[in-house]
């Protein structure tokens, strides 16, 4: 995702360290100690503009959320909505999702997101599609064992990769949608990317896969 | 799949024992000496009316194909091609896929087949869908180590719960095609079924999965 520079964006992310952080590495460990409560945490990698993570974040006050995104013309639409709805349960974090060890302890996190992540369709670019082994192996690092990992997208090929991808590594799939929309699935929150492009007909992909503390290879 | 009940089928399978087998027990563990000459052997578990075994026996004569259905009236058209064709590298055998280890010794078998099986898309009939685990744990007892499961099929919802059925088994997707006939994939040989729906703009999903010799539960 491209965006336009923000002039002054930061700045901004500078005025609001209680609400993000461009360095985690001092809250490695103690993210829970962010947040009003202890309570489940869940990130999401490439949080993009963060409709997503800021609307779960609202539907689900039970548990904690960390959006996670590198590029800063993109998180500050985030911290701006963050900035008018105050939750008490959403944290930022503007880091490469490739040093998530370096920003969280093991076993820190209960769940994963990633949505809509960037397809990289060349074959020399594998290792940067987010459920290349290696992220898998940070996610996992990172997690509590058997936690999840929810992706949902709408490349095919990226989603096809993926499906391989996790199960290579060891991953269970715990279920698997191949047109979500039209699925009795609930409480779906979509992505500023999955409100555009969905009413064109393309299905869009989901699918959830377990951790299970061994590697395939 | 309901057939309109074919005239003297019954008699006309019994007439070419060197062709089809309505009971394979006597030839566990000795399928190689029916065929030409001892090669891989692969097994397509309902083969319907079998255009996908016969093109696939004639487009490689270096494999050993075993057609399995256990209808009557859906085999006996395999039947009829193969009496034209004579395919030296083509053998029958109308019984239950659930009993193949009746007709097969551990190991046995090199690769299985399933082509649009029925969906049974009721939960209770579960136990039913050639991709439920009892189903999976046959086709790994005849295979050989490492062997591999070739799926495809037009229904959603089966292959939703096939792409998470095999990996709750324990086996690895190696491979997985969200739209078979929008990709590059070389050497399909069309179902009867196939040809008929693959024009209405339904894509074709496609999955190879290897057995690893583990189950995860």
């Amino acid at each position: 995702m491209r965006l336009r520079n923000k002039p002054g964006a930061k700045e901004t992310i500078l005025q609001h360290p209680n609400y993000i952080l461009t360095d985690g590495s001092d809250w490695k460990g103690k993210w829970q100690e962010r947040f009003l409560k202890a309570q489940p945490l869940h990130i999401e990698v490439g949080s993009g503009k963060g409709q997503f993570i800021v609307e779960m974040a609202k539907a689900h006050p039970e548990i904690n959320y960390i959006g996670i995104e590198m590029q800063t013309n993109a998180i500050i639409s985030i911290l701006e909505k963050q900035l008018e709805e105050q939750l008490p349960n959403l944290q930022l974090l503007l880091v490469d999702g490739a040093d998530l060890t370096d920003y969280f302890s093991d076993g820190e996190v209960d769940q994963v997101y990633l949505n809509f992540s960037d397809p990289w369709p060349k074959t020399r670019h594998e290792k940067r599609r987010l459920t290349y082994k290696t992220f898998l192996r940070t996610y996992e690092t990172i997690a509590k064992p058997k936690a999840e990992l929810h992706f949902k997208t709408d490349n095919q090929k990226l989603f096809e990769y993926s499906l391989a991808s996790v199960t290579w590594y060891g991953m269970t799939l715990k279920k698997v949608w191949l047109d979500l929309h039209a699925s009795d699935f609930e409480g779906n929150i979509m992505t500023e990317y999955e409100e555009k492009f969905s009413s064109k007909g393309q299905p869009i992909y989901r699918l959830e896969a377990i951790f299970n503390g061994k590697e395939a290879e």
